[in-house]
Order: C-alpha cells, then sequence, then structure tokens
C-alpha cells in the first residue's frame, strides 16, 4: 500500500484524521459552548441513568467520559452525544438482573462484560458491513418497544419517589410489588419526590415562556430549561441537608468515590459470557438503531451524511471504553444529541470538551451529591422517559396496515408483560412472519390494454381492452418457494372452465426474483398448459431474473415466446393467434 | 342448512359420496387387480419399515390396513396408498428414540402417540385451511433432505446385512457405532444378506428385459418385477428355515402375533404429548409434502385435480386410525402409489381391497414369516431408498441460484450430521434468512424509453432515451422494512453528484407493498429531495398499493404528481420541467 492508501484508509476508519486538520477557532469556542450545556445536563441524568440501570451512580459518570472521547475519534456524526440512555440502562438491568445479585460486586462486572460483549459485537458488525441488519427493526416494532420501554421504566421509578421497595422487568411484577409494599410509603420522601416532579414538568413547559416573557434573551431562557433537572438537584440537595431528612429515611445518593474512572476488568469466563449475548446482541441493534436515526436526523438538518457502518465501529469502541473504566452499555442519546445540536455543536471535539467537564465533576463535585435524594434522580427520569411515550403510532399504523399495526400491538404488549428482550424480539419474528404470510398468498391482475396507450392494467379496476383467445396475468409477487405452487394452482383454475383461452401471457414485471421451487412450478405449468393446448408466453421479464432463467431448461421447453414488453405481446398474439414455436429473448 | 346442503357439505368432506356413487364393474374390476398387485408389494415392505422405525413387524401391516380404508372416505387422490413409508419411519424411530428405549412398550405407546398427534396436526392444518404452510418446504430443501434420509437409511440398515449391533440417528454416529461392532459380524449372515440385495437389485434392472425376451406378456412381467421382494422372502425364509440358520445367530423376524389389527389407546399425557409435539409437526408436514406432490403428480396424468387442504384431512384421518389400531405415523407412499396408479386402479377403492388383503395376510400369513432373517427386510430396504438418492439437485441448483444451492448443501450436510429434524428445520430457515437478506438490498434501474415505444428498460442493458432533468428509478422490489432506508439512501446518494436533475421518478411496477416503514422512508426522501429543489413522483404504483397510499398523507405531502404510466410521466415531465401541484391519481 502506498502511503496515500494508508492515509485514505485510515481517514476512512478514524474519521477525526479527516475533520480534524480542518478545526477552526470559530468551531472551537462553539464546541465548547455546547459542552459546557451538555455537561450540566448530563451529570444529574448520569447518575439517574445508572440508579435506573441498578449501578452505583459513578458508574454513569464514568460510562460518559472515555466512551464519548472514543466516540468523538471514531464516529461519523458530528453532533450524537454518547453516553448511558434510558432504554440501553433498563435493558442493562434487566440482562444483569438475571446473571448477578443487584448491588453486589458480580452485578457491576457484569456490567462490564455486557459493555464489552455489546462492544464487541457492534465492531463486528461494524467492519463485516452487517449495518443493514438494524433494518429488520421495522419503524413500527421500534416506535411500539420505545413506549412500551418509557411506561416500563417509569413505573420502575415509582418506588424511590415513595420511599418503597419494588423490583421486576415487566410491569405487572413492577406494579404487584409496588403494591405489596405500599404500607412502607415514606411522606417526606413522596412529597420531595412529587416536588421535584412537579418543578421539572413546569421547568419543560412553563419556565422557558416566562423568561422570555421576562424579557431574558432566547438562547440564556433555553440554556436555564436545560439546566432545570442541576435545579432540581441543588434545591433537594440542600433541603435533605438542612432538614437532616435522611436520618428521617429519606434514601440519599451517599457517598460517590472522588475519582477519575478507574481501569476495571470485566469477567470474560464462558459462562458469563454465554448467559449475557443475546441480551449484548439486542441491546447493542436496539442502541446502534436508536443511535443512527438521532445521527441521521441530525445529520439531514445540516446536509450531512454518516456512515452505519462507520456509526457501528464508533458505538462500538465507545461500548469497549466504557467496559475498561467502569461503565456500562451506551449510545447514541436523543435528548442529549439534540441539546448539543441545539447548543451549536459543530464537530465530535463537543463530545470531548463534555467528556473533560464530566471528568472535572467526577474529580470535585461527587461529595457535594452525598445528600442528593434518589427521588429527585428518580423524578428527573420519570420526566425524561415519559415523553418517549407516544401511542399514536397505534392509530396510524391501524389506519395504514393491519400487519403493522399488529406488529406494534404486539411489541408494546408483550414489552409490558414479558419484558424488554421477549417484546422486541417477537415484534421482528412477528413482522418477519406476517411478510412471508402476505408473500406467500400474492395478488394476482388479470390485465387488459388501456385504450390508446401500451398500459395494461386491472380489468376490474380499469376500462381496458381484452381478447378472450389471450389472457394476461400479471402476479404482483416475486415468484419464490413461499408461492411457488400458487401460481401455478391459479392459471389453471383459471383456465379450466374457459375454453376460449389460446395464450396465456404471465406479465412478470412485478417478478423480481424466480427462484429454484418457481421454476419447477413455471416448468410445470408450461407442460399441463402444453396437455390443454394452451401456448404459454412470458413478458416484460426483467434483466437479473432473465439472466437467471437462460442458464436453465425452461425457455427451451417454453411453448411460447418472452416478450420485452407487455404491448408486443398483445400485437402479436391478438393478431396471429397461432402459437409460433420461433422465440426471442428478452435482452 | 337445506338436505342439499349438508349434502354438499358432506360430499365435500367426504369424497367417497361424489366418486363412490358412480362406482361401475369395471372400475371394480381394475381396483381390485391393482389391490392385489399393490398387497403382494405391501407386505414384506410393511414388515420393513416397521423395522427400520424400530418397531415390530406386525406394527407395519397395521399401520397398513385402517389408514388406507379412511383415507379411501376422506382423501381426493384416486391413486394416493397410503402406509409406513421410509422417510417417516426413519423420522420416528428419530422422534420416539428420544423419549423411550428401543424394544420396550413405551416404545410402542410412543409411536401411537406420535400417529395420533400428527393426525390431529393434520386435521386441524385441513380444517383451518392451512396447506399452504406446506409451501414453505422449498423444492431444494425437500429434494436435499429426501436424498441425505435415502443416505441415513441405507446406513442405518447395514448392521443387519452384517448381523451386528449399531445404532444412531446422525451418519457419524451410525458409521461409528458399526466401526466398532465390526468384530462380531456374522459371516452366514452377510452371505444370506448380501445374496438378498444382489438378487433385488438383479429384479429392479435384470428381470423384466429378461421375461419380456422370453416373451412373456409385458403386464405379466411388470408383476413378476414387483412381486421380486415376495420372492427374497419366500427364499431365504426357506434356507433359515430348511439349514437351521436361525441357531447359528442369524437374526429372524421370530414370532408375530396372528391377528387383526388391535384396539390401542395412545398415551397422551402431557410429558409425552409436549416432547413429541414438535417432532409430530415435522413428521405431518413432510408427509404432507411427500404425500401431495405424488398425489399431484398421479392426478395431473389424469386430468384430475386435487385438493390439498381436503388432502390434510384424510392424512389426518388415516394417521388417527394408524394410532388407534397399533401401528405408527402413516403417509402417501411414492412406489406404492406409483405401483398402484400403472397396475391400473381407478378409485380409492383400490385401497380398501389392498387393505383387506393386508388383514388377511395379518391373520393368516404371519406364521410363515417366522424364519424370514431381519437382513433380507434391511436389504429391500436398502434397494427401495437408494432409488431416493439423487445428487442432480446440487448441480442444477448451483447452476441457477447460489441462495438455491447453499440451502440445498445444508440441508444434506446438516441432515446427516445432526439428524432429520435438525436437518429440515435449517433447511427452511435458511431458505427464509436467505430470501430476506436477498430483498433487503434489492435491484434497482435506472431506466429510460425505448425509442418508438412507450415501454421502459434498464440504460445499462438497452439503448434508450434519457433526460438528464429527470431521473427515472425502477425499484425491482417491494418496499417494506428490510429495505426501507435503502431506497432513501440510494436516491439521495444518486443525486446528491448530479445538479442537473430536477425530477425524480420512481416507477413503482414491481412495487407489490409498501409498508409502514417504506412509507416513512418516502416521506422523509420527498422532504429531502424537496430541500434539494427536486421533485418527486410515482408511476406504475398498481390498485392494491395505491389503495393504501390514499389511506396516509404521503400523497399531500408529495411535492411531484401519481402517473398511471411510466409514459405519461415521461411526456408531462420531459415538456414541462417545472413541478406542477395539481395530481392526478393512478386509479
Amino acid at each position: 500500500m502506498t502511503r496515500t492508501d494508508i492515509l485514505a484508509l485510515a481517514k476512512r476508519y478514524v474519521p477525526v484524521l479527516d475533520w480534524g486538520r480542518s478545526y477552526t477557532r470559530d468551531a472551537f469556542q462553539n464546541d465548547l459552548l455546547a459542552a459546557v450545556i451538555v455537561t450540566i445536563m448530563l451529570i444529574p441524568q448520569s447518575l439517574a441513568y445508572a440508579l435506573l440501570a441498578g449501578l452505583p451512580p459513578e458508574a454513569g459518570l464514568y460510562a460518559s467520559i472515555l466512551p464519548i472521547v472514543l466516540y468523538a475519534i471514531f464516529g461519523t456524526s458530528r453532533a450524537l452525544a454518547v453516553g448511558p440512555v434510558a432504554v440501553v440502562s433498563l435493558m442493562t438491568a434487566a440482562a444483569i438482573g438475571q446473571v448477578a445479585e443487584q448491588g453486589t460486586a458480580g452485578y457491576a462486572v457484569a456490567a462490564l462484560t455486557l459493555a464489552v460483549l455489546s462492544g464487541g459485537i457492534l465492531l463486528a458488525m461494524g467492519l463485516l458491513k452487517l449495518g443493514f441488519l438494524a433494518n429488520f427493526l421495522s419503524h413500527p416494532v421500534i416506535a411500539g418497544f420505545i413506549t412500551a420501554s418509557g411506561i416500563l421504566i417509569a413505573a420502575s421509578q415509582v418506588r424511590y419517589i415513595l420511599g418503597i421497595d419494588a423490583h421486576g422487568h415487566t410491569l405487572p411484577e413492577v406494579l404487584y410489588t409496588l403494591n405489596e409494599n405500599m404500607n412502607d410509603a415514606d411522606p417526606v420522601t413522596i412529597a420531595l419526590g412529587l416536588g421535584a416532579l412537579g418543578f421539572l414538568f413546569w421547568v419543560r413547559k412553563g419556565l422557558k415562556p416566562l423568561l422570555l416573557r421576562m424579557g431574558v434573551r432566547p438562547r440564556l431562557a433555553d440554556i436555564a430549561q436545560k439546566a432545570g433537572p442541576v435545579g432540581a438537584v441543588v434545591v433537594t440537595t440542600l433541603i435533605v441537608w438542612a432538614f437532616g431528612l435522611a436520618e428521617q429515611g429519606v434514601a440519599i445518593v451517599g457517598a460517590v468515590p472522588q475519582s477519575l474512572p478507574p481501569l476495571t476488568m470485566p469477567d470474560l469466563s464462558a459462562d458469563l459470557v454465554s448467559a449475557l449475548f443475546v441480551p449484548a446482541l439486542l441491546i447493542s441493534v436496539i442502541g446502534f438503531v436508536e443511535s443512527v436515526s438521532v445521527a441521521q436526523t441530525l445529520a439531514a438538518k445540516k446536509r450531512q451524511r454518516i456512515d452505519p457502518d462507520q456509526e457501528l465501529i464508533g458505538l462500538g469502541a465507545a461500548n469497549l471504553g466504557a467496559g475498561f473504566t467502569g461503565g456500562y452499555p451506551v449510545t447514541g442519546g436523543f435528548a442529549r444529541s439534540v441539546v448539543n445540536f441545539d447548543a451549536g455543536a459543530e464537530t465530535p471535539a463537543a463530545g470531548a470538551y463534555t467528556a473533560v467537564g464530566l471528568a472535572i465533576a467526577a474529580l470535585a463535585l461527587t461529595p457535594l451529591i452525598f445528600f442528593l435524594p434518589k427521588a429527585t434522580l428518580a423524578a428527573t427520569i420519570i420526566v425524561a422517559v415519559l415523553s418517549l411515550v407516544d401511542f399514536s403510532i397505534l392509530k396510524t399504523s391501524w389506519g395504514y396496515s393491519k400487519a403493522d399495526f399488529a406488529a406494534v400491538a404486539a411489541t408494546i404488549l408483550l414489552t409490558l408483560g414479558m419484558g424488554v428482550e421477549t417484546g422486541v424480539t417477537a415484534g421482528v419474528l412477528l413482522s418477519i412472519l406476517l411478510h412471508l404470510y402476505k408473500t406467500s398468498k400474492p395478488h394476482v391482475a388479470e390485465v387488459g390494454l388501456v385504450p390508446g396507450t401500451q398500459h395494461f392494467r386491472n380489468i376490474h379496476r380499469h376500462a381496458v381492452d381484452t381478447d378472450p383467445a389471450v389472457l394476461t396475468i400479471r402476479i404482483d409477487e416475486s415468484l419464490y418457494f413461499p408461492n411457488a405452487r400458487f401460481l401455478e394452482d391459479y392459471v389453471l383454475n383459471r383456465v379450466a372452465g374457459d375454453k376460449a383461452v389460446k395464450h396465456v401471457v404471465l406479465m412478470c414485471s412485478a417478478v423480481n426474483v424466480i427462484d429454484f421451487s418457481a421454476l419447477e412450478a413455471l416448468e410445470a405449468l408450461n407442460l399441463r398448459l402444453k396437455d390443454m393446448g394452451i401456448t404459454l408466453h412470458l413478458s416484460e421479464v426483467k434483466g437479473p431474473v432473465m439472466d437467471r432463467l437462460q442458464r436453465s431448461h425452461f425457455l427451451h421447453d417454453l411453448t411460447g415466446r418472452v416478450f420485452l414488453a407487455q404491448f408486443d405481446a398483445w400485437v402479436a398474439l391478438t393478431q396471429a393467434p397461432a402459437p409460433e414455436p420461433e422465440r426471442q429473448a428478452a435482452e
């Protein structure tokens, strides 16, 4: 390889080499401001999501430092902010809850392992260019999954607002255990929690308009709104400290080690790896899909394109980083990325500065959150995730297609009722099965000539010319094994009663594949029709399909011809009803 | 319901009421002759297949009596002969080998349960009209599975020829255990076995020509050939008896109860049912596919049609019958059905007469086969199944499509290496995955006008007219979630560099479905192109697809128009480059 080749390759896999060289002071200033805003927002969020994942709060901070830097080096999105996110935190809790007890050392180690596994999977998918696999998560399945997860997450946090114990990875479990321990509810905690909840909801809706009316500059009002959670954290922490509520049983964050992210070793023993592999795979794919859709949305606004396969590499690196520095699985979060984007981040460098900010927080600020009540963190989570809950997809998909509706409904119900992993898996499988079922009973139209054109359409939908001796059938599906016998039966039943038919033309404009089973079926059809004295023709066979047919015996045995255009078939057959042996290829 | 309704319904579900009334003496004579020939052939075959299934020989006879009668009543094929067949016998052995020890009472009961389960499944599928499910077994998968099964069966019978012990449900297992016990090989048994093998192969190939040369009437020569196995049975039995070979360690059939099929009760305990359900399902589907393809082949020769869903009911009844009369799973066999057909059977009544013949055999002839050496039965099986082995499918599928080849190869290898159930399941899953993979990266063609026509084809394959301002893209696949983002990326990348493009026309002649995910992608594409000042149009949208689009907002937001024919789009856009708001529906 020449030096330029190496450089090109390096630039491809390490985008920073590309945008890094053209980094200007302007960009630097914008990135820095964005970083400050995002940092302020991320501190409480990181602590809260760690709580959601069942991990100590510092894990949330650690998971936001090195991963951000690594993504800044390997990722392609200019605005994506990587770190702990709600859905992945929930999936993490569900996954490692099966292999270790919360609060044990094993639990934290399992989280590291999960991050490394998912990092490895993402990296492998990226290098193997398997980004397209994410497409098998259909839009309805994702929408349903996110909504259901939002509900699950909110429900799982209610216990901190009430100051009681509850657990479970399905809605019934959570509600049941909540109800069981309802009597232990602590009024003081509830007051704090509801207070924080009310405040945060108000910040979201009411603060900015108020400030604007008070003549505050929009940009500043924006920042104030983003800083709302910090306000809640500060105020509630002070209250707890001032009135010594911790002694009265208000659950607090407590001592958080004052340090940079530690170097940690995941446990890669065969048992743990095999136990966590499937969850890691699901987390990787879900995280990737969420991240890519955010990145694409933001990139589009600036006419930028992102490279999904390189995104896999960026996220893979980020997760490996998380696994070796005391974190847990991370991905590109919607909220933080939008904030980053709105705050004017121009390059991934903004992410790096955010990392520095969080590192400082981890070093210096952790003692200040000793008295931070868990209820406040729970409140920030609830406010954040309830914005994910959106049932409108049920209505829109119902109106458009029952199959898509079924996929959404199944995903929502199963996620709530049987947990995130079952829910998303079932959603994907169901959408595939429904597709296979549809293609196994394809739509078939008998077509005729639209007068005055060379265009053929369904005789039942349009006023078209037909010829009793020429039966033209347009099959609206690729011909492959699930529907191979279908066409044979359809045609034979159609011509059975109709003595007038002398020619059957299969219009193949919608046939994108003819697999081996379908080829067999076509050969059988050709023979059966021959026995009945009917000639079989094809028309509008596509290039790739024709290439394949030419490698088989079918074109040899075909009693009729292959016409380039349906109109050619019409002209030839309606004028010369006698079948002709001579044949003409479509290519 | 009126009396006629009931009659019609009865005729539909009990075809015998239909053909039964027009039964003539001619038909009776032909059926009777066919029955005699088939009976002669079935006696040794039934005993042999029971041996293959690991059951006592009489089970094979029992499985051929009531089931035949029930199929004659409920089945739709005139020539299909139902009973034990090689592949299903092998699958039976594999299935019940997992829940019971061969030779134990539990083993025989498990066989009954398996038959009843598969009967119930088939009946349910028939009443629910699920016959189409069989199509998911693609032709290559079936071909590969039959070939591999043939090899497995032949290998499993070698032990009887050598007079040694061996077991296993995969080729490695069988070969390994054979090799282990090779030292116990019994020369006398080997002599008998090889003799029988040689004789049967010769009968298959050499006997008929010889007789014809000797001037024997063809019909008679045919019958003689069919009777070959009986000859081998008689001769070897006499040899064993005359020379007292049984005492010298030649394995014989021994005492077979002299009785009509007994009334038996399957064990339907939850454990056994849940253990056997999946195998029963596989046996049902495989058996159904084999049976239907035989029935269709024979029906076609006489211009008759068979009803797959009614076939399910017929086979279901037959298997229920087998389960309650000491048999095991049965289906329509190829060999016996062809014999029945060639012998001139005209109605299912022939089957009923065969049943009578076999009942007489079960009552009267069983003592005569006391000294029948198992080696002879093994020989008849080997000769029968080796005719199933056909590797040509590997070559033909390789030439036609690598995906189909992969499915065949995987099915053969996994069936031999990991057993029949894994093999066939993997084959089906692989063919589905390969199809999904293909559709996730569809073929897309940029098309132009074929001069002098209204027909549009690939610009890279045909000499066509194009207009730099009008980019027409024909996507050769339904638009659904696996490829939803693909089109968006493709179009955006295509127009990115090309400033000349003012209009993008998506030619939808090959788009049979636009699901919700694809709709989202189209809406995104429409907006992105709008931002670039490019108008998006559709053409040749099919009725069913258009119906759906009209239920969405897309047609409202679409910047361009929907053209009935691509030629209309060409005329409108190449003449009037300015985008027009006014829209025209495809319907």
